[in-house]
């Protein structure tokens, strides 16, 4: 098969000259005689990269410089056991519940500190999102978390919940794992973001971790070395040896990303294909998104046919056509459709027509 | 550049035709469509992709039925907190110090456990093995820690500790990083033996684990869901999201290690690759390597210019002729080569060569 149409939510499509320069680079990067896998993370060739992909990544967000940006490993699910065993000092923290995602931070934040629910739109099968006004924040809490898109639901906040307006002190911790990059980021409003590259960033096993200065140096005894903010802040993210072949990709990612406009450009892109997507879907008789329009996510767009026996048959059809991964994730059933940064949208069009096509025989 | 020998202690050397074959099959994976980097890790394709490597390393390190081996994330160091949080339950533990890395160990799990010293070779600069019959080991002892191959010090076992000899039935934990897959585990003596990918296996963000089943299942409360054996284990290494292309990247491995004989022609490789660098420094009267004959390593082979004012000359020279990464770690300063499995004679022939020649000109 030529290069397909690929919507896995994660490990998921790269843009295909990161995948070309990749290809052409692995034997002997830049001269160097070396593959950048074989390089010393401390070496000269590899600091290069590293620094490239830093600076790269904090002009693209637009981070601010009292911010730290970690490149760590463990994904958005061991972040959901680091962020408390970093921040919470063994207090309390509120979550705010807009899906799976949100549900496994919450139940893993037990094992740390005391762990609340401030709001939770579990009612509605978490097809909307709770008003900031409605959350339940303790005065005592050591942090707010969000995800603020939810993969597997597909439900994403197109603002940043403001805390100081609800009259929160605390830091919010953000999980962008399926959007980050997507859009610009509010920092002025987040303490603390996280998130896996496998879906917008580069390869799985590296994890981004962008965090407020004065929130680094608070761990609890337990928390393993490897993974203490402060360690691996004072040690330019090679406290441990740092995944460097998938660091050099996400460098590749973020210069795709400044050649291609930035992340405001890939902003009006990314609106552009989810409402292609989204108008199909709700212009249909056989196909249906049951999420709030207000808080639908441009980043993972699931949906359900009505009749859920052609199931097999629209899965088969889209393969046939090119139209990879398109099955919903197995907690909800139905369809997915992931568009990140890298899907063109020419390949939302070819999903787009085969939806139609397909609709047209069901008749 | 063309292809240079790297003599790296990690990320380090990979085989040329590795490396080849990732190029190749970097944008269309076997006629799928897509890169590796891009598949589901629930897919059919990467599945298969990983059942095959971890049969091969099966096969190849012939682990027995009743050891499961997992991919998990974060590198020697992480498991330093990781392999207490599962196995010690809050008791006593026993280290060997034979070099860097097993101190580290030691002082991390003084974190989870009672982390004790059994014996150490500190006093004599880690140039020997304190003899198994002189180890100081609790009847209380959850497990025997050692690094059976000191990455920095250059320090090997050749034999692994036989607890049960010393009256030991605590289960013997093994850091191989810097040697696995380079010669045959005699597994009756281990119950778990961890490794960071990034010397001998594949891409730096791998760790292997391989641990004795009955040793699975008792996480303390605090350690995160991430990294608990049996949640890991339970899941085929699936729990988070694994790092896909570099367990593809380790099978490719796998196979290339097949295909040249496996472990057993691996290691008659590295005897005479270690034997001919050993050779050379011991005749030389300029370079010395410090470590008892009986215990040094195959893999990492430190050595000193007597003259250490001629440091950077010898490392300018050797660059010259594209031998890489000769530097010593900072913290013994000097040099180190190592030549692991993909390090061929040749290489180490050039660096010998390039070692005589030196020392002529420095007569």
């Amino acid at each position: 098969m030529s290069r397909a149409f690929n919507f896995s939510a994660g490990p998921a499509v790269m843009p295909e000259e990161v995948l070309q320069q990749a290809a052409a680079e692995m034997l002997d990067w830049h001269g160097s005689g070396m593959s950048v896998m074989e390089m010393s993370h401390r070496g000269k060739e590899f600091i290069s990269i590293y620094e490239q992909a830093e600076s790269d990544l904090r002009e693209l967000l637009a981070v601010p410089a009292n911010f730290k940006i970690l490149f760590m490993q463990g994904g958005g699910l061991a972040e959901n056991a680091i962020v408390p065993m970093n921040l919470s000092q063994g207090g309390a923290v509120d979550f705010v519940l807009t899906g799976s995602w949100s549900q496994k931070s919450q139940k893993e934040a037990g094992k740390y500190a005391t762990s609340r629910v401030a709001a939770s739109a579990q009612a509605d099968g978490f097809t909307s999102l709770p008003s900031p006004a409605s959350w339940h924040i303790g005065a005592d809490s050591r942090y707010v978390h969000i995800c603020s898109n939810e993969t597997i639901h597909g439900v994403e906040f197109h603002e940043l919940p403001d805390l100081k307006a609800l009259g929160c002190d605390a830091p919010l911790v953000v999980d962008f794992s399926s959007h980050v990059a997507s859009r610009p980021v509010d920092w002025s409003r987040v303490g603390l973001a996280f998130g896996g590259a496998q879906k917008n960033l580069g390869p799985a096993g590296l994890t981004l971790v962008i965090v407020r200065e004065d929130l680094i140096g608070r761990a609890m005894p337990h928390c393993p070395s490897a993974f203490d903010y402060k360690l691996v802040n004072d040690n330019q993210s090679m406290y441990n040896t740092p995944p460097t072949y998938s660091i050099y990709i996400a460098g590749l990612v973020f210069q795709w990303l400044k050649k291609h406009g930035g992340i405001a450009a890939m902003e009006q892109r990314n609106i552009a294909k989810a409402q292609l997507l989204y108008d199909c879907l709700d212009n249909s008789a056989l196909y249906v998104n049951k999420v709030d329009k207000a808080c639908r996510s441009r980043m993972n767009v699931p949906f359900f046919l009505l009749d859920e026996s052609r199931n097999d048959a629209f899965l088969a059809g889209a393969k046939a056509r090119g139209l990879l991964q398109l099955k919903g994730h197995k907690s909800v059933g139905g369809m997915r459709a992931s568009i990140y940064n890298a899907m063109p949208l020419a390949g939302v069009q070819a999903l787009v027509d085969y939806l139609r096509e397909f609709e047209k025989t069901q008749a």
